[in-house]
């Protein structure tokens, strides 16, 4: 491709509107352009790496078996209704109506529509076990879209869906697609990893997500130091604690504390140890009767909603009570909040159901309790899993320790059970001639934040460094000054119809611009290897290489050029 | 593909709703399914044909210089608002809010979005000429999808624009794409015609249609006998009438008519030739004086909707006033009417002009005049050209006679000129550093609709006929009894390996079914090549071959096979 007759579009100022890394780099590099809130255009160095990225997944997916097809944007409501996600999903399903005023939705993922076709298709046993899967623009009408195509609103996935008699064939086809979905980011050559994970919404018993690993990633992975086990914090489950509830030593008295809002600053003023403190959270509740439920977890521990999100008596999707409630409720605000004489149902984590003599909000402003001990000062509270496993502790698998890494979310495969098929009715008979509720598989692949995920992982302060497996093209072509200098132009154009006969992708800088333009536009846009050609070069029938991750140049003889980009990396 | 692990998911029966072959077939042969009005599936099979059109249309764009993008399918209604769109287009546009209420279409087509970014990213004439091009999902409200896929609502379209300073470079990228359109259909091995058009709704001075022929076609194609000519009708330029108007010799006689309703009737009842008769068609019109307008075709033509619609008194889109409208401001209805004393706006057809003693209604019920002539019985109205061409008339081009053909309309060129460049202000900055507003082309193909329109094109009673560049799969392999004969079982299997080794796609039918039933799906399926394997031809070291297309069987020995289907068209 030359850039005269390309749309290359780099941008030497980094976007102001541009939060993180990968955005500010897509948008200077040329790759995408913001049309509204959460809606890009793909331009043509942007889309290249898109159709690179879902040709790798397509091709993996075939080769684990799954079958391709693709269903419509536009979905009819009455399925959603069927299952029940009508009511249930959020203001981020789209809900509209065509010109007769008929329910439809813009299909943020295709469960039901699988379904339906599914129940219809298939009838026996013989038929199963089948995948079928599709690479299909999506829309979820986020309420805050951010980091440019991570989280955008209209965006590429590819949803496969697999179908079974039995859960021993469920098994098969979740390995193969585990295994599919290690090849492909393999493929790509990003450096990740698969973490067990929460089923969440979404439902059913078995569930992995694929983190592509990067310093700004949303998540959090906690893995062992001596073993295979990853899981996204949301999911680890923190060890038990091996000691027993102290004795009770001192009396509980009310302490004055005016200035500790925070538990960094109550310890901090107080004497007392964050290990015997205890954060007291309010969240909403799942019934009319409990609208507010405590949660309470040690001082030095971070909550973890997704755990919490599994007691009955909180409201899902996990979500913390508002100020005023809280106020009016408990007659203090966030800051003085403690289980004692509170008057919600509460539940601890079990760290802080071994604790004695520790300090809690008074329910007063400005005020704490300390030396409380339960059944003593406070009834027992029913304890479980509340909180986020820490760097250092033992590993869940009971091996090695905890580790943590960042990762961004970019696969994420569940095993559903008969969530799905049980209320749309998908059945099929099986060898006896028995009529059996399908098993239902679903594997997802974030194909347009996989480009944002890798630009998170490759790159420095000049630009993007694409792996080459999904570089817009291998190579650049820099020729200097080659509207001054025939010698130079020749032997470019020579070496670019040279490169493409080879079916080396080329982009090749056939502009007026000065070679420090060219330069900064190659680093940006992040192409593996670049040539430069230059008279003083030419003398010496060399070409001036330059490798974009490592930074190394070297200078290679023109006739070993071919052969030495065929088999770099 | 084994059929084994694929969804072929055939029908014998043929689906009570499917009015055109296409779609019966395409829902015959499992290639979609319906998800609700103008909402479809695309299953394995439909899908693979889907993939080769994209693919052949996306070779064919990046030949000519066309660049790839992709603009989301939700588009902000601030730049339909722009260009007049979001109030001229009708409910077809579907317009929604978003969460936060902001007003959003989905887009039926993206001259609004590519305009915005072009007028943000090309400043300069160097950065011109460019040719952008997306292959997309896209959605029209239609008020009454019909056709299967051949009028859907949400369908995949391959849409170009170019961008130009001036005519000359435009006309350079219109031939270019003329060209590549060319080679598409050409490529795809459909029988197709590119044809002059109207620009319609979108606008602009210069278009062509490709059509491919099907007797089963929407569109009317006038052709020259004897010259490259080719026009839509609705384009094609109807002969001026040769003779001159004759002198009135008749008085003008009301004649009672109780049962002529049609012009047929008319002409079978009464003493009067059909030439001597003209239809007095009243249609809406465009100001709110003149609300309906009367337009006056000889009695054996035909009324050509998209020239009256170019009358600047007639409503655009053309449409017919409603009877009750027509029976409150004329006093009679359709039947009965006629220009004499009419007394709203007339416009006549040119070969209208040149009539004298005509009969025509009396615009009262069952009464007609006969022995009219103008400008003594009734002033002189407007004449142009309002007809359609017939089959044997001169061609406009001046060589040979008209024919006619069907077709279907698969793709359409325009040029834009500045329609939508000046009211979005997109400007560049020519040699001389003055601001010139772009001019613009656009180049769509319906790449869904090819599908539709290559089975009404190529099947049989039996089935599907694909054309090898388009099939799903190449050749199909056929083993009798497999299940009980190891011999046929495993020269299927090395066959099957074969084929997949030398690149070629193949359709193994590895079911436990009859062979009845094997057959009538693999016919009704389309291959070109199918391959029977049976104890039999064994015995012989031959494989029994079937082509599709000419029904043709013959035994080609095991070792010639691979090279017969190389080379088989």
């Amino acid at each position: 491709m030359r850039v005269s007759k390309y749309l290359l579009s780099t941008q030497k100022e980094t976007p102001a509107d541009a939060e993180v890394v990968s955005h500010q780099l897509m948008l200077r590099a040329g790759m995408v352009r913001r049309n509204a809130s959460g809606l890009y255009s793909w331009l043509p160095t942007g889309l290249r790496v898109l159709r690179k990225v879902e040709a790798i997944v397509r091709e993996e997916m075939n080769k684990a078996g799954a079958v391709e097809i693709l269903m419509p944007m536009v979905q009819p409501a009455d399925l959603w209704i069927e299952t029940g996600r009508w009511e249930k999903f959020g203001p981020e399903l789209l809900r509209f109506q065509d010109r007769h005023n008929r329910d439809f939705v813009l299909g943020p993922t295709h469960e039901e529509v699988i379904t339906d076709i599914i129940r219809k298709e298939i009838n026996s046993y013989k038929q199963l076990p089948l995948t079928l899967y599709q690479i299909q623009t999506k829309f979820r009408d986020e309420v805050r879209p951010r980091f440019g195509v991570m989280r955008s609103r209209e965006f590429l996935m590819k949803d496969a869906y697999s179908f079974h008699l039995d859960q021993e064939s469920m098994d098969v086809t979740y390995d193969a697609m585990f295994q599919a979905y290690n090849n492909i980011f393999e493929r790509m050559g990003l450096s990740f990893r698969p973490v067990l994970a929460d089923t969440g919404s979404i439902g059913g018993s078995m569930s992995h997500e694929f983190h592509v690993l990067a310093d700004s990633g949303e998540d959090l992975i906690a893995y062992s130091t001596e073993s295979d086990y990853a899981a996204n914090i949301e999911k680890a489950e923190a060890p038990m604690p091996t000691d027993t509830r102290g004795a009770a030593t001192q009396e509980m008295t009310l302490v004055d504390t005016p200035n500790a809002k925070t538990i960094a600053e109550l310890v901090e003023q107080h004497d007392i140890a964050i290990e015997k403190t205890v954060k007291t959270l309010i969240v909403k509740g799942a019934t009319e009767e409990a609208p507010l439920v405590a949660i309470v977890v040690r001082g030095d521990h971070d909550l973890n909603e997704v755990k919490a999100e599994k007691i009955e008596a909180v409201l899902a999707p996990f979500e913390f009570a508002d100020e005023a409630d809280i106020r009016k409720a408990i007659g203090t605000g966030p800051g003085s909040i403690g289980p004692v004489g509170l008057n919600i149902p509460v539940y601890i984590d079990h760290s802080v159901n071994v604790m004695s003599d520790f300090g809690a909000g008074a329910n007063q402003d400005n005020k704490h309790y300390f030396g409380i001990n339960w059944e003593r000062d406070l009834p027992q509270a029913e304890a479980a899993d509340l909180r986020n496993i820490i760097e250092g502790e033992p590993s869940p698998c009971g091996k090695g320790t905890i580790a943590l890494l960042r990762g961004i979310e970019v696969g994420h495969i569940f095993q559903l059970g008969t969530n799905y098929s049980e209320s749309m009715h998908a059945n099929v008979l099986d060898q006896n001639g028995k009529s059996k509720t399908l098993l239902m598989g679903c594997y997802g692949v974030g194909v347009s934040r996989i480009v944002a995920a890798a630009i998170e992982q490759n790159h420095d302060d000049r630009g993007i460094i694409w792996p080459k497996a999904i570089a817009p093209f291998t190579v650049g072509i820099l020729p200097m000054n080659m509207h001054k200098s025939h010698r130079v132009k020749d032997i470019a154009e020579k070496l670019y119809q040279d490169l493409n006969d080879a079916g080396i992708e080329v982009l090749f800088d056939d502009r007026k611009e000065r070679p420090g333009v060219m330069f900064a536009d190659m680093e940006l846009v992040g192409l593996p290897h670049v040539v430069v050609i230059g008279d003083r070069n030419i003398d010496n029938g060399v070409f001036e290489y330059k490798n974009r991750r490592t930074g190394e140049k070297q200078e290679i003889p023109f006739d070993q050029l071919l052969d030495f980009l065929k088999s770099a990396e």
